[in-house]
């Protein structure tokens, strides 16, 4: 395989089952989300190019992110962001979003605005807010209908025994595997070498209010340094505790060229918590990329100055280079 | 260096500057942890260990931890607490905790009683109040008028222009260094050879509310798993972008004894952040303990099976064995 030209864009819309969703709308946003980027990538850089990517994919509606996030038991919505620039080591995480549109941009104030790289609640939505961020109202969204019928679906089944109150959270994915969360993320290299990374998510399915994943957690749901950005999606408590993202990029570190840090790190996961459970991309300062998955599927767009079109990928038999 | 005999009980009472602290009471605060932690040891477990410890430190107030946190920039209280147990990768965390006495008893909670890994907010108080956990109110406590004068101090110079609101943490820490975090922790290796860590703090002064810290995030501010137990104090955000404790564990996998794995892994912050950062103890399966850290002091408590009584420790110049 060889490098790809500068710079580059990699984008995912999370992995998990790809059999009940809408994929040809789905396939849409990834190409929107690649194309959006790479501009950004070009007028900008490696921060823009990631933020604008997760953007679009935040305001698609088809991606558990942003406007499309699902509902917790409470039947609201709670969204975690996060963001790093690879060539500072700056981070910004936002989490338990629940008024601001875009929980990514909000990511980039925590990291450009404040001296901290976590922050959550009303405290950092009214700041973004001061600062310009647009807000929604999730119950007004035409998404709402339809998600609260899905809602009660999967709180029947939970009534009835088949989900014992989220207990053996691996069991019930087997189960009704809509419930894996389809977080969204990208990476971008730029023309200037620079690397970043950034993810975004609503979590999964009757979630506890209050839950944090891994995507506003840096070293777990992204991270991003002078030698590879990285960003997953999966069940977000075993990317935290396996520090997946950090995991694929140290293996870059240490020689592995980013196909087999990426494969590496999600066989780490697998032999933990076995199938089904993550996946992540990742590219590295050379302009080699890597994918990979434990799950049914993960969508994946990719743009960079070798190609002239966005090609996108959903299985494991198709492949982006 | 020989390996000490199981079981063994480490605490820290937080990585920092220690001239103005009232030194005989935090000494005092630091022994009965080990005590009570030992004490646990012997008739629970490893996670019996250093929940009581830590436990101990919440209850002290002489420690940045439970009733003796530090108020964020609202004046409010906002508690993180996480948990691992290295026999199981089990792990719990809360964050942002304004009401219940003891985080770390909810942080068990969440990893005992939920599919999660790190919960915030009014969701997880309100089940752990149902689960029978104290509450308090830090606006009650003897404390906290003594509290208001010191944070109404940093809040003058906050105003004066020598804090510049907050940013260049680093800065900042460098002409206050009082606002270093103070975190406590516990790790430890029962008679069966489990290991268990557990991290407490109040984050530090005039932190923005909703700011989460390394505290509540595994591989971060604590980490075990079965080779090796770490708990790591100073600021958070270094530590999260670090990976500190689960750097140091993975340093331990790879064949370093405790104290090296200790001391390389504080070095790798050191070299991307500066001194005055951060500090961690750390115990591994075979009975080998390590402590570093490079800021000026960081109090330690050491008992084991080697030992009649406890070992406490200040300063760099003094050794726990």
């Amino acid at each position: 395989m060889r490098p790809l030209k500068k710079p580059i864009i990699l984008v995912h819309g999370g992995a998990g089952r790809l059999r009940n969703k809408q994929l040809k709308d789905y396939k849409l946003c990834l190409k929107d989300a690649a194309e959006n980027g790479f501009r950004a990538l070009l007028t900008g850089g490696a921060v823009d190019g990631v933020v604008e990517a997760v953007k679009t994919m935040e305001d698609c509606g088809f991606m558990n992110a942003g406007v499309g996030s699902v509902l917790n038991i409470h039947k609201e919505v709670e969204m975690d962001a996060g963001i790093m620039d690879g060539s500072t080591l700056r981070v910004g995480g936002v989490t338990l979003v629940k008024k601001i549109k875009n929980p990514i941009l909000l990511a980039r104030v925590v990291m450009e605005k404040t001296d901290h790289i976590l922050l959550a609640g009303n405290f950092i939505e009214e700041l973004g807010i001061k600062l310009g961020l647009k807000t929604w109202d999730f119950k007004q969204h035409p998404q709402y209908v339809g998600k609260v019928k899905r809602y009660n679906e999967l709180y029947s089944k939970l009534l009835k025994g088949e989900v014992k109150h989220l207990q053996r959270l691996r069991k019930l994915l087997e189960k009704v595997g809509e419930l894996i969360p389809e977080t969204v993320g990208a990476v971008a290299l730029d023309r200037d070498g620079k690397l970043a990374a950034a993810t975004s998510t609503g979590g999964y399915w009757l979630k506890l209010p209050g839950r944090i994943g891994d995507s506003p957690i840096v070293g777990a749901g992204f991270y991003a340094n002078n030698v590879a950005a990285a960003s997953a999606s999966g069940i977000g408590e075993y990317i935290l505790i396996t520090g997946l993202c950090r995991r694929a990029v140290e293996l870059v570190e240490n020689g592995l060229p980013a196909f087999k840090a990426a494969s590496r790190s999600i066989d780490y996961v697998t032999n933990i918590f076995g199938e089904n459970t993550a996946g992540l991309i990742i590219v590295d300062v050379r302009g080699y990329i890597g994918s990979a998955f434990n799950t049914e599927g993960m969508g994946r767009a990719l743009l960079s100055a070798s190609h002239e079109k966005v090609k996108v990928a959903l299985f494991k038999y198709e492949r982006l280079i």
